[in-house]
């Protein structure tokens, strides 16, 4: 019996959990997973590159659960009106390689990446930290303030996005947050004083949105907008400056901000330092860096956590979220007043309880 | 916009157009992929072994369509009343990343490699052929038959297998399918003065199921069991004698029966073939040998000729088919008396029209 989780349902399981104990859940779930990190099967992702942009296959197991995501990467895609990226996902039996789950995972991708920002950060930052700096409001931006929040303990989030829409977009989804909200005049505004900083952008080619004059004592750095080969967020002294932490290096070299160093550069790996094997942050002054481009272990452990959060018999048909502005998935899925319509006439949403 | 086509909605789809027509229209779609096959990004499938079975990813693109199927293989399945092998396959516009299908392939599969069958033997058999022996009566037999009835003009088919359940139901099955059947008491007997040796034996390891000594001048051998490292029907003599043709050189070197030949062991590629590149069967008297072990694109195929005989706006929820005989696949979704129960209650078919 294969069960189906469409982008309605996906939503609606969310509001109703509460997506801050989403993220903190889904955050324990990829800590646990990356805490067994030799158990799995790991392979960097299976591309396919085409003028427009990518199709990836990402997969992942261990000795009872096999897990792969279906991703694109296409960067002109807002302007015909659709997501840059889309992304469904499968868990699998290892004994009978049964399918048991096919889920959305455009919305659960989002979700996992911000949960895994904030579980790296949890082992990377200042215990007592309490201001993130969000570069880039985006698809991904509140999903990064609410894990933020979450799991440790955010009070404060400064954003800077040089399309102020987007930024008004970001406020008016984080009222009612309990965050403070401060929309910053530039990239400098917004990482002055912060004790997290985010970069979440969509840039493209080898951009130095961090700068090493920016840097702070004791900050921590989570690059996540730097993850494809070409593609990077952060100047290279900001890489030589900091300790950096990755999660699976042979993707990493290639697709992090990473590539831009040599092929022998020093990084930890974040599931060493999550089971002891490797330092973390030395000091309180350490500036540490997660260049982080999102391993397939991640995506397993959303599609384990959201198998565990069913009901055997639930069944949809909407694969693919359709939103009218890409740049808002988390205001149009789930926002409070936000009626996600299924694709087609027909799908059938059930109800769902924890 | 996904679509979706499920088991039942996929075996009223093959009924409606009729299984004839589905496997000669779709061997004419593998057929033309084949004739662009320099134009197909491919690689070998991406393979998760387990102690109980494999799972894998095949994907398969060109520059407007991405597919990829997903297929297990889990000998020991049938103990617990599953099928050894279970698939599905999405296919998605390389422009912008939307997967447009997701579509059920178990039964799919078997039919596409029934298709290939027929289209590798129509280019390779000699063109008078009308006597099939076919070893092996498990779930791909049927599939084979028709297929070299529909598109070679097979009259006559000798079946063996050492299951007799296995023979009986491949007769029923074919009963007013207009084939002779006939029941062999060997695989000796089946072969005997046979045009066309079909093999789709579920043997386990290095089996000769085929030794040269039954072999006689002009025959085609259609080797599509020995699929998988370790599991091989022919004799390595019956590759010697016979001109190989393969349909990836680099996995059939892993997964075909001349995995056990040297590493540069002769083979032609069938594209080749059918393209006029490469020469075929030379004379009558030659002997020629299809060692099959199922390549991406022709999912990538299958895909799309499902695609095209959809109309916007189809929804089911059944991926996998849930058959009380796993060797009886045919029986259970193609036969006239079949009635396919979509796995859930909630799950919704809507009618399909060509």
């Amino acid at each position: 019996m294969t069960q189906f989780i469409g982008v309605a349902e996906m939503a609606k399981l969310v509001r109703t959990i509460g997506i801050e104990t989403f993220l903190v859940e889904l955050a324990d779930h990829i800590r646990a997973d990356f805490l067994r990190w030799p158990e799995f099967e790991k392979m960097a992702r299976i591309a396919t590159h085409s003028t427009d942009g990518v199709i990836e296959l990402m997969p992942a197991s261990d000795s009872t659960l096999y897990g792969f995501k279906y991703v694109n990467g296409h960067p002109k895609n807002p302007l015909a009106g659709k997501s840059t990226v889309m992304a469904f996902g499968v868990l699998a039996d290892v004994a009978t390689g049964t399918p048991l789950l096919v889920s959305e995972m455009t919305l659960l991708t989002a979700i996992r990446t911000a949960a895994t920002s904030a579980m790296a950060a949890k082992a990377l930052a200042r215990p007592d930290s309490t201001v993130l700096a969000l570069v880039g409001a985006g698809a991904q931006s509140e999903f990064q303030a609410l894990a933020m929040k979450a799991v440790i303990g955010i009070e404060e989030v400064r954003v800077y996005d040089p399309d102020e829409e987007a930024v008004d977009k970001f406020v008016r989804n984080m009222s009612g947050s309990g965050l403070k909200i401060v929309a910053s005049a530039s990239v400098r505004d917004a990482v002055r004083g912060a004790d997290i900083v985010t970069t979440a952008t969509a840039v493209k080619g080898r951009a130095a949105v961090i700068t090493p004059d920016m840097l702070e004592s004791g900050m921590h750095i989570n690059a996540i907008g730097g993850d494809c080969p070409g593609k990077t967020e952060l100047h290279p002294d900001v890489l030589r400056i900091g300790t950096v932490f990755v999660e699976y290096p042979p993707q990493t070299r290639i697709e992090g901000d990473i590539q831009q160093m040599e092929p022998d550069f020093a990084v930890t790996e974040l599931w060493q330092v999550l089971a002891r094997k490797a330092a973390g942050r030395n000091s309180r002054d350490d500036i540490t860096v997660f260049d982080s481009v999102g391993f397939a272990i991640e995506d397993f452990s959303a599609l384990r956590y959201v198998a565990g959060l069913l009901e055997i018999g639930e069944h949809a048909m909407d694969l693919i979220p359709e939103v009218s502005d890409p740049k808002d998935l988390f205001g149009e899925l789930l926002a409070p007043a936000a009626t996600v319509v299924p694709a087609k006439a027909g799908t059938q949403i059930t109800a769902r309880a924890r």
